[in-house]
Order: structure tokens, then sequence, then C-alpha cells
């Protein structure tokens, strides 16, 4: 089934406006690599990002959060452990959830962590090619991420030149962003923690999904047509993220 | 007791160029996000940033620097253990030190052990009204800062709208900054940095609070009247600070 | 022994071709403050970073890479750990890897590491005069880098306003840069970076250290030039880099 460009460019706005107006605090357990840019593109969303690992404390946080964001990017023994103790109390708080199992591919170890946390029920995976092969095993195709939404259970982010976005029943594509996002370190990881902002203002996973991929890529090909490289790129995709409106949004989006 | 504000200008302006010249080095226990914008913050000011937290060598790190902040953004075993050498080197070679307690107001364990830390004597705290009111226990305001800066017998910076610096006489405020500025990651720890900065050249801590605050008010109104978003907001604060000189600095600095 | 500019800046231009043709797999045990940008660097030259310190998984990733930076920015028992394992693999698989000794001059600690690990074979350091001093136990000069050259049998780049380049027999001077690229944090450990990145399709760890530096001096060159300070040069080196053609290369370089 697939839905109508026009509704779903509004479903995103319409999500989009409620992170702006709700201010959603969303935890991420992420690489530092990451941090930085993942929180500066929370608050350009409209969103209240934290970051502790620590596992004295880590459950606190996000026993005050609305969503959370479990990124393996430079997974460690606390980060793991972090991870584990962030999941345990999301679901104990019905908090909604999102899998980034950056690099699953590189290391057995990250793969098996990885499909232990698939199996813990995160509303939302999102992951790119080589990370889906590692993970669900397939190569990366629409029919096999509706296959693996179902047998996973979780709404599934494939992105890429065209993101597929699939809760094993609903598949859409989204044709917005810019090559040269894929020169900026954690842009990938920014898209995950988007979505996780979505989530927690929207309950339909796949439509979060669908909001915040939409709201990077937009984004990210208006901060392209002025960046003068990957440099000013990671600068002028925040302040796109920021200034994007519902006019820009629906105008600009390419979803179906 | 308020002093006006040509005179406090000016002694931000001393103070400012005191750290240009001496280039103090100051060692930061900071959290990862804010690791990289900190440095950048401290190099553009004058000074010299360190970073380590290992434990096995936190203590000659601090033995040859010029001041020190503990920041608790992202707390785990090895920070504190790291906070701890640090704060005894400090206090074994008279080093100035300033406290940032982010985000206590998330998690009971952050809160004791921040209160630990103003135990031991920190020449400075600086703070945001939530995280006041975690660690003081009373509604941020001007008169409870006083009280709190007696009774903690630490300079307070509570930064806001109007940031508020008092040692339990003294009092000023400084309403330079921009509404932007909020919407970058670890400004609030870059400001931190920067006091400590000026802690290493000024044994006033009120005084040097005073120009640490003016000082990155007046760099990020600068800054904002330029900026597209938050993302070149954040550079162009580096820039402004690199490029504030007296002139501007006491032009522009709204202390009293 | 003396090449000719031309000879070497051709070299150079040959190198970074291969690097932008091949993107070669950088693992990076790098500190947290350096994370961000030196991804981005190496991005930006075409080569593809990864950046884990997990002991269970950096084998993986080095065992999977094409050169290794070891870096001692934040030093600690986990990075230290995974700088051993990470060498050990890298001596396994014949891959090239450079250390830089960050601030070993600060704590001996860091001195006694850094020196046990040269003992390990790295085919390039790069360092600054003050980690040089440290390090060699001798004044930075051209004559002790040689020496140091000799003794350690690794290539030396010492970088400071001239950089040198030896092994021992060879000596470059690069008299490429710009004073404000000191003021950008990270900015050695990114240099460092990419002459890893060169070492991993250029088997001359001479010849690769050449060209990532005069690759690194030229884009901060060409940065400077229409930066406003050290925040809006930390952004356009990326673009500068991203951008660098023979041509600009070659026109530029002032290699001897």
């Amino acid at each position: 089934m697939r839905a109508p460009q026009s509704e779903l460019s509004n479903i995103a706005a319409d999500v989009l406006a409620r992170v702006r107006a709700r201010r959603p605090r969303v935890h991420c357990v992420t690489n530092a690599v990451a941090q930085a840019f993942t929180a500066n593109m929370l608050l350009a969303a409209g969103a209240v990002p934290s970051m502790t690992v620590a596992p004295e404390e880590i459950a606190d946080f996000v026993a005050r959060a609305d969503a959370l964001l479990v990124n393996l990017g430079t997974f460690d023994a606390e980060r793991r452990k972090a991870a584990e103790i962030a999941v345990a109390k999301a679901a104990e708080h019905d908090l909604p959830w999102l899998l980034d199992p950056v690099f699953v591919d590189r290391s057995p170890a990250r793969t098996d962590f990885a499909k232990s946390l698939v199996a813990r029920g995160p509303q939302a995976i999102r992951l790119n090619p080589a990370e889906f092969a590692a993970l669900a095993g397939n190569e990366p195709s629409a029919e096999a991420a509706v296959l693996y939404a179902k047998t996973s259970g979780a709404v599934v982010g494939l992105t890429g030149e065209t993101d597929l976005v699939t809760d094993g029943e609903r598949l859409a594509r989204i044709a917005n962003g810019d090559p040269l996002m894929a020169k900026v370190t954690a842009m990938g990881c920014a898209a995950s923690a988007l979505v996780a902002a979505c989530m927690a203002v929207e309950a339909d996973a796949w439509r979060a999904s669908v909001a915040g991929l939409a709201a990077i890529g937009v984004a990210g090909e208006i901060a392209a047509a002025n960046a003068r490289g990957p440099g000013s790129l990671s600068i002028a995709i925040i302040d796109a993220l920021h200034a994007l409106d519902r006019a820009a949004l629906t105008g600009r989006a390419r979803v179906s």
C-alpha cells in the first residue's frame, strides 16, 4: 500500500510541528564522534537532547525522556551496559526507542549485540545498506526491508539514495537528500536521532520515521544548494533544519 | 553593592586582555559532547585547553595548568574519579577551579556528586536556573543566588536571559547574549570554560566570572547578528570571540 | 638529499589522487576532542574513517582497515588497551600505522607509553616541537629529526611554521599552512589522520607524510584566505580539502 505524496508530506509537516511545540526530550546512547552534531541537530529541530551513558544515572535520564536512541557507533563495555539499562527502562515506561546499528558489518561482536537489541523490540531501526545486509542477512531491497520489518516487528528505515520506510505493510520511499551528505560524519546518526524525536510525538513509528527522514533530507537539499563542500554543508543543514517550515517541507518532500 | 557599568566593562576588557597575553592553560574535565566546542572557544579567547580524564595522568595535567574546569555533562565512573583527583590537585597547587553542574536536575546521583564537589570549595559555580533549583534547593532569583554564594563560599554565575554573578556581597547583572545561543549544544559549558580561563589571570573570582560571561555574551550577540541559524552561530561565535577587542567589549557589554 | 619542489608536489598530488580513487579505510584510535573533526577531514580527502576503541572489536576493525592512526590525545586505560591490540593487529596484517604522541610533554606516564609504542615500529610519527623534545629528548631541529628518524626507524613529521619530514636519509620541508590553523583544536590530529590515509595508498611512508602534510597545509592556506577567524577556518578547511585538485596542490605546495 502506498500513501499519496501530498498526504505523507503533510503528515511529516504535522509531526515536525509537534516536535517544535512539545520540545520532547530525547536521550541518546550514541558515539562520541556523533554526539555534538546529533545534539545540535536535535536542538535545531526543537527537541532537547541528553547524552549520558553512565550506568549509575542513565535510568534516571531515560525515565525523564520522551524517546530513546540507541546507536552502536563507539561500542564499548560501558555503552553496552548503558544501552541495556536504557532499553529496559524504556520498556518499563512505554517509551519509544530506535536502534541505529552503526557499522554492524565490520565486527561479529557488534552484529551479535545488535541482534540481541532487535530482540528487545525497538519501535524502529534505521540503517544503511551494508548494515542491513549484516543484520538482516539479506541483500538490501524493498522486499527484504518489508520482510525484515515483519520478522523483527520494527519499522525499518533503510537509507540510501532513496530511503525506504516500512512497517511490513506500508512502504514509503523518500527521494530527498544530497550525495554530499554522505561526506559528513554522523549524518546517519543525526537522521536516527530526528526519527527518535518524531517518535516522541507520533505513536505510529512508520509515520514518525517518514517525518524524520523527510525533514533531514529536505534540510540537506536546502543546505547543499549553497554549500561549498561538506564542511559548510554540516553547518548549513543545522540552519536549514532550524528554519524548516511547513511550506518548505511539503513543497520539497518527495515522499511516495 | 552595584558597580557602575563602565567600571565592570573595563574590568572585563582588562581580564580578557590578560588571557590573550598570558595564554593560561585550562584543564577541562568535561563531557564528550562539549569537548571540541569548548576547546575551540578557549583557543579563540587565547587560552590553551587540555582535556584528558585518565586517572593516571590527570594530576600531571592539573599540576601544569593555570585553572581547572569540572563539568558533569557526561558523568561516569572514570570522570568522577578524574574530577576528584583533579580537585585535590587544584587545592594542593592553589589553582582556581569552577564547577559546572550540568543536568543536576535530571538525576539524584548527579545532584549528590555535585553537592560533594561544592563542599570541596570551588571558587566559582556556573549553572542555569533548573540546575540552580536542584543544587541550591531554592527557586532561582537574585536573592537566592546571593544566599547560595554565601552558604557555598563560591561565586555563583546563574545564567539565563540576564546573567547574575554574585559572591554573596557584590551582584552583577549581564544583559548580553542572544536567545539563539540556547540552541547550540555546549554553549553553557563553553561559558564555564571561559570563566575558568579568566580565573587563571584574575584572582577575584567575581570579576573573572563577570569578564568571562560578558565576553561570551557579547561574542554571541555579534555572531547572532549575521547568523542564519544555530549552525552558523556556533561557528561565528568562535570567530567573534577571537576578534573581540576592548572597544567591542566595552561598547557592547551591558553589565551593571 | 633534497628532492626538487616540482617532483615532491607531483608526488603529493599523485598520492592524494590515489586516496580519492581507492577510498582507503583508516581506523583511528584518537581522542574524543578530535574524533568528529578528524572523521570529517578524512571523508573530505576521500578516505573512510572508523573510530571504535572497544577492546572487544577493535581487532576486527583494524583487520578490515587499510591504515591505522594511534593518537594519545585522551589517553585512558581503555584507549591504551585498544592501542595495544590495534598495533598488534596492524603488525599481523602488515598494515601501516602512524603514532601521534599528543601532549607527551605534559605527563611522564604519557611519555613512557609513547616510547613503548615507538618501540613497536610505527612507519611514521607526527608531532609538534614540544612533543618532539619530550619524546626524542633533544631540542627540535632538522638534525635532531633526522637523528630521531634513524634511531626510531620511523619517518618523522615534525610540524610547525615549516614542517620537516625525514626518514633519516631524505629531508623535505613544507612551508604551507597558516598561523590561524593553530587556533583550531585537533588540527594536528587531523594532519596525522591524513598522513595515515596517504600511507594506505603509498608504501613509502616518507612520500605519504609529505603528501598528507602538503595537502592539509595547502587546504589550510586556501581556507584562511577567506576565513573570518578560527571558527570559519575549521569549516572552510574541510571544504578546501574536499575541493583540492592536482592544479591547486601542485600550484601552491611549497615543498623542498
